[in-house]
């Protein structure tokens, strides 16, 4: 149903069968400056995205390709690698190689050492050069890079929700830098489309699981943004979980108090802190957010308390993983990068029920 | 987020607490050629839409009001009843009284024979006169009487699934009509928002049953359009269920076919019948359709199966309860009202996972 | 926690790995009759079945082992089979040569005529001799047979709820023949434990889906079970659906009355066929079954309605299709063949919420 | 379907119609020592239990009766509460004094210090001399006592896994008791069977939240347990969510580790710690529990991490809040109490899917 594309951006994503990828083409598609011009998928090429996603039949007749990044430069502008990481890096490289801008969804360019990359994902950075021209692309944290930038790392689902806890509470010092716990919530949609038993449906339904306890992947990443806010590394612990829903994380975020203060500084400090962010919502004082509120949106919901008896503060942050943590994040960024209201294409409210 | 109003059609929601009436504004609050100017709820008068609906937080600053006829009249061209049966009846009433354009998504006027609706409904229809003029809102059968409607009774969700995927058979005389079963299976949005302990969430999931049989009030709903195509009377069988999800009814029909046919020619029959509505998509044979790909956008997905073993027809059908069935066709019945484009606000693609 | 096996019955499990596997084991585990001394995995072997399914631990040490049938005849006096079909076919033959009875849980000896089975499962029965001994193993239909029987056909899920819902109507010629219509609703253990992307959580959760339309293997046997009731042969149409849950058939079934009756008589009757079945509820008139009744017990739950307005019969059953669809209806034909008290071991209550 | 009850404990339950009622009637209807001699539900009184939970239909034929202490006292010799707090206070005096054990699973008994009792659940102590009789039953801690008491506190659901969790770290002063942060998730049967608009399923699918942060009532009976194995006052964060799941608490332990050790060290502590236990499953090392490995049993599976990166213990408990949370540990308790074997009736495998 979508118009022309005269006066739109152009924009090719790499990697359309995914979930990531869907979520990209559900909001690009509904955006009124931008032009989806080509779609990758290697094993679905030649065939029409909407035999793979069936939600998007009569919406758009786009068709898979297989990735040729000289035949996607002829027809886009601005690319974003919803491709898994490893493959993310050589794909990010040649493209902006030819000159386009690239919004990249995977890991590969994230971490800004190459030596964290190669230790916590078991491949040695191939592009370290690169790297040190990409921006995290979290834009409460880097707006102004973000606008300058050709090549965007965008955050990781589970660090999204846990940076924008933790920020507020780091830029004032308010926590003693070794307390900190993020003990997050995932729905599934966040493991990927690809089956698995763990991700069957009878095995997760009624089901709920801690999982890669001390070790996922996300950990480095979460610490890096909170190093840099501290001035001064931070290391701290990191559980995910597996919860029986399709979208959202809720991060649950613990720390010792460095002095006293009570809820109602730490919510006017988190207030402050997020006044000019279009997608964050401090919610009031004895308020917490339900990751069913921001389902389908870019919003991030917030609430603070703080705890007298046990001297630490607890901030709850939820966003839907596939949007504020990945395609509508991408999106945020693409409108940074380009110069356009940083809301467009993502004022729609979430769908509730 | 929403801009400002020149230019827009001022319309306002009556009864907005309710998921009806919450889909209506994430759908309104979206459509570039409208302003919602009043939101109306008994209970809540006072209370600003976001602290019922957390998921519109800084999406709308919209505050509910008591329902006063002439204080919308002021305020709005066009007024969506998202109210109880009986109560919407004089709502409708007072509203057109004062010249406004009504959708009501109540049943108060969708059985044109009044007695038929006190048979039903248990309840004396008070303003028979204003039944005449009402007009049953479903499209893809009465656009022409839609656009000059004034007052239009906008079809429940079960009716909505039900006769869409019945219409091209009867219309082509292509079944018994005593033959006909209809099997639903609906979300639970479906029931309502007031808790209940029929739909108390560990009831409901890992439960399914049917319910209301043979007794449901959108069997007469059903019956009166299908009897209007058909050119005489159809009595026919249709069953509710409840299935542990928020959104989407299946409609599974039967009917025997009238004589010899195959799924190709029903297929062919059924494109034709739709080949210019916007809002329904007729699968390709031996593909049946999925709530899933309906979730959050105004389509109706159907499937055909000519069963040469059994000699019957089956067609399923799938819809968004609160988009097709409720809130979304209500937009598109206002587009129609108001000589929009029928898809202004209803483009979006659906939600997919 | 199992105590010792004197005076028990020795079982063994031959294809312990899947969910009807792993559902026998939590029933044969709680069996005050029988001692489960085999199980077999192909894929598993040497492995504890606990570290398949980890809801075991501690209730059982039993380990996998490859099938073979003369390791099992000597460990074993009664052997499940819980194979996909084909493989099945074998494995029964081989057992039974060895002197074993054998209760197969899959298709292959359930359809009497081999031409059946070649025709809906594409492959040619290599034991046709064998198939002639098989019993279908519905008590409620066949309770002396099974009683005599060496080797017993366990009826499909599916079928369980269609032929315990239809038989009363059936034999008491209550219904037109040819006006059956069976509207079943399954979920998703159903599918087995293999992964796929249509059963993927993502995919299913929020969705709702008709398959196999005209075409479900367990149509035959449905229609087997009820043309012998019958005393001719009946087609009727049989539609499967996929259901967001875990466990539960529920199958609403439709036929035109034959005379005139109400469900007062309907409701007698139906209790007057069931009135010594222990497993068999049927549901005072006015109430219908809900899976959520029957979830992990051996219950089949039975609700009808006589509608004088289309005069059809409208029956409701309810099965968990992992227990009465499976493995507790294997269980129930073993004690009717061993002698047992039927109700052995299944008495237990479901498990509610 | 149960037996004739010579030489069996005749039972009671008090408050039947809730969900741990249900659970109750589920476990003793089959345990070999137990009959059930009368339940009371005062809404329901002259009403058959199985019209409340159908899934008891001919299990069980006990009606309903008004709780009355002396008509009690004649048909049970134990009695299970399963009232709210406060209502349960005066219900437990009266049973004690007319003799009877009793097993209560509300609050009323399971502060010892009453002035944390009123200062928790804003309701002054009744009976702060009976008080000092009771038990906290939590086998694993208690043991002994409980064998000669005649007045169980049954513990709470989140308390039970947090407890469970803790204890070996605690009485082998792993971790610095100033640290601890309990992350808890429960499904909704924890939050009762009364109908409210947090609980109506499009409220809670697809949903996810934490609740009561800082102030919930389970926090000062997990903290008073805590305390006593640690011999002095720990004061720690507890965090409830709530998860769109039908039953299980998985709860995620973290402290700092107090000295050097491995998970490896960790793990054979609590082995060690949990070596005679039968209800309580130490997962291997890199193993982490899953509530649907404990659905319906009596089990609390526990994984740990001592993860050397941020020098935090992470333990990970999972329980049925029905059953080890609630009914099943009252049923140990009662075998306790009562001399039997402690597994009596709770050897019955979980069901999964």
């Amino acid at each position: 149903m979508k118009g022309k594309n005269e006066g739109q951006l152009k924009t090719a994503v790499v990697g359309s069968s995914g979930y990531t990828g869907g979520e990209l083409l559900r909001i690009l598609l509904n955006h009124p400056r931008v032009a989806v011009t080509a779609i990758t998928s290697e094993k679905s090429a030649g065939r029409p995205i909407a035999s793979l996603f069936p939600h998007l039949l009569n919406v758009t007749d786009l068709v898979c390709e297989a990735f040729d990044p000289s035949a996607i430069a002829k027809k886009a502008d601005l690319v974003f690698l919803a491709l898994p990481h490893v493959t993310a890096q050589g794909a990010a490289y040649e493209l902006r190689k030819l000159g386009m801008k690239v919004v990249d969804l995977s890991a590969d360019y994230r971490l800004s050492d190459p030596a964290l990359y190669e230790k916590w994902y078991e491949h040695r950075h191939q592009y370290p050069e690169l790297l040190n021209h990409a921006v995290y692309g979290l834009p409460e944290l880097h707006r102004q890079e973000i606008r300058k930038a050709a090549l965007i790392a965008n955050p990781g689902c589970y660090p999204t929700g846990a940076i924008l806890g933790l920020a507020p509470l780091i830029k004032n010092r308010m926590i003693d830098l070794a307390s900190i716990v993020v003990d997050s919530k995932s729905g599934v949609s966040g493991a990927g489309r690809s089956p698995a038993l763990a991700h069957h449906f009878p095995e997760v339904n009624e089901g709920l699981m801690a999982y890669k306890i001390g070790t996922h992947r996300h950990t480095p990443e979460i610490e890096q943004e909170i190093s840099l806010l501290a001035g001064e590394k931070v290391t701290l612990s990191f559980t995910p979980h597996l919860v029986p829903m399709n979208r959202g994380i809720l991060s649950t975020i613990y720390g010792l108090l460095a002095g006293k203060t009570d809820t109602g500084r730490m919510h006017a400090l988190f207030e402050e802190f997020y006044k000019n962010e279009p997608f964050v919502r401090v919610l009031p004082p004895g308020e917490f957010p339900n990751v069913r509120n921001v389902r389908g949106s870019n919003f991030c919901d917030i609430g603070v308390y703080a705890d007298h008896r046990t001297g630490r503060a607890v901030v709850v942050t939820a966003i839907d993983n596939l949007v504020k943590g990945a395609s509508g994040q991408a999106v945020q960024n693409m409108n940074l990068m380009m110069g356009f209201d940083e809301t467009e294409g993502l004022k729609a409210a979430g769908m509730f029920p």
